[in-house]
């Protein structure tokens, strides 16, 4: 049978192994929410990049840049952080240089997998569809907040092996532990989140629709893929 | 007020300041609760080493030697890692060389905390007060499984938690996953457990008997804490 592990920080990363594996990251406060939402609003292309400068650069030669540190907007960018400045038409065939905190980075040190698919709530299911076409075994990553464990792409990894449980064994006590937590929280995900740390820091930047909306399940059939440097809509 | 906080695995530590803070190391299957019970029975002082030949080497200037690699004995030591060993008569006011895959590590790895104390569940009820006494923050430090987190130690660092939950508070998003999961799991240990990796690695070995027993809450009233490189027994 196909196993399903999670990866709960970029930081724990070296004690996996995935090149014979699909990896799914998860960044669902916000950086994986609003690529899914891009692609859906019809985005030709993200450019995942480490830096604000490499971003700025992408900028100079036409690239949207899309940038967001500690949560925060950077000046100058074209697009920000929340997934309501992706649902705009005028996006549609642009191609986008983003660089976030955390999403970003997990993204780029995932590259050796067989393939780095982008996850979240709202994805869930077009994700969870693709997976059982597959031979491969899964490993969610999730982006966690420098390097620390966070909640939600916790529960977004339980959310995952909840949705694939006849189809993948789970061995590790990460995938255990994540899915026990999504069992717990799923008929609420918004209160068991109350107290989540990121969430303290997004309530502060008065963004409570952001979190509302990134917790919503299976609102796109969209599943991201990186393709050589770049993330694009798989077609399926 | 007083904070709580837990590192899921010694390869996290590195994320986490601990020299203003109390560390409670926790390796629940089985080297802290071999520990706490051998203090409960008498046992005069425990050096944590690093490796088997160190072990041995102390050994030989007069310390019964007690490993574990990879929840196997070694041969050729006084005692291993099933906590049953340590409840005998004999071994009151010995001096232990101990050496385990993943505990002891994660003890000597937090030398630099104000205070460095083993716990298990067997004296969960002994840490709480004790800490409920203290003025410094705390963290548990989960032992884990080479670095992996674990299932059993990140539901002892929920116990503790929820123990202390009146007078610490939980910011971090570990802290709240793991009191969480200690929550949801808390009727039934031994169930919630069922699957848990390292439960499945142990079964194999015939230890359900271990399980059950360290599984058990507040049998000692010990709190064992590092006093230059031994562990001995605290007068409270």
């Amino acid at each position: 049978m196909k196993q399903i592990d999670v990866c709960l920080t970029p930081d724990l990363l070296h004690l996996h192994t995935i090149d014979n594996t699909i990896v799914v990251v998860a960044d669902v406060f916000r950086a994986t929410s609003c690529m899914v939402t891009a692609f859906a609003y019809g985005v030709g292309s993200i450019i995942p990049v480490a830096t604000v400068d490499e971003c700025r650069a992408l900028q100079q030669r036409g690239y949207l840049a899309a940038a967001e540190r500690n949560a925060q907007t950077v000046e100058g960018f074209d697009l920000d952080n929340s997934p309501f400045s992706y649902m705009d038409e005028r996006l549609e065939g642009t191609d986008i240089a983003m660089t976030t905190t955390n999403g970003t980075l997990a993204i780029t040190r995932s590259r050796s997998a067989v393939k780095v698919l982008v996850g979240s709530f709202l994805n869930l299911d077009a994700i969870a569809r693709y997976l059982r076409t597959q031979t491969y075994d899964v490993m969610v990553l999730c982006a966690g907040w420098k390097g620390r464990v966070n909640l939600e792409d916790t529960l977004f990894a339980g959310a995952l092996a909840h949705r694939l449980r006849d189809d993948y064994a789970m061995h590790e006590d990460s995938v255990l532990l994540a899915h026990r937590l999504y069992c717990d929280g799923k008929d609420n995900l918004v209160s068991y989140l109350a107290n989540a740390s990121h969430l303290r820091r997004l309530q502060r930047l008065g963004i409570q629709k952001d979190i509302a909306y990134c917790l919503q399940h299976d609102l796109y059939d969209v599943v991201p893929v990186l393709r050589g440097g770049s993330l694009v809509k798989m077609e399926v």
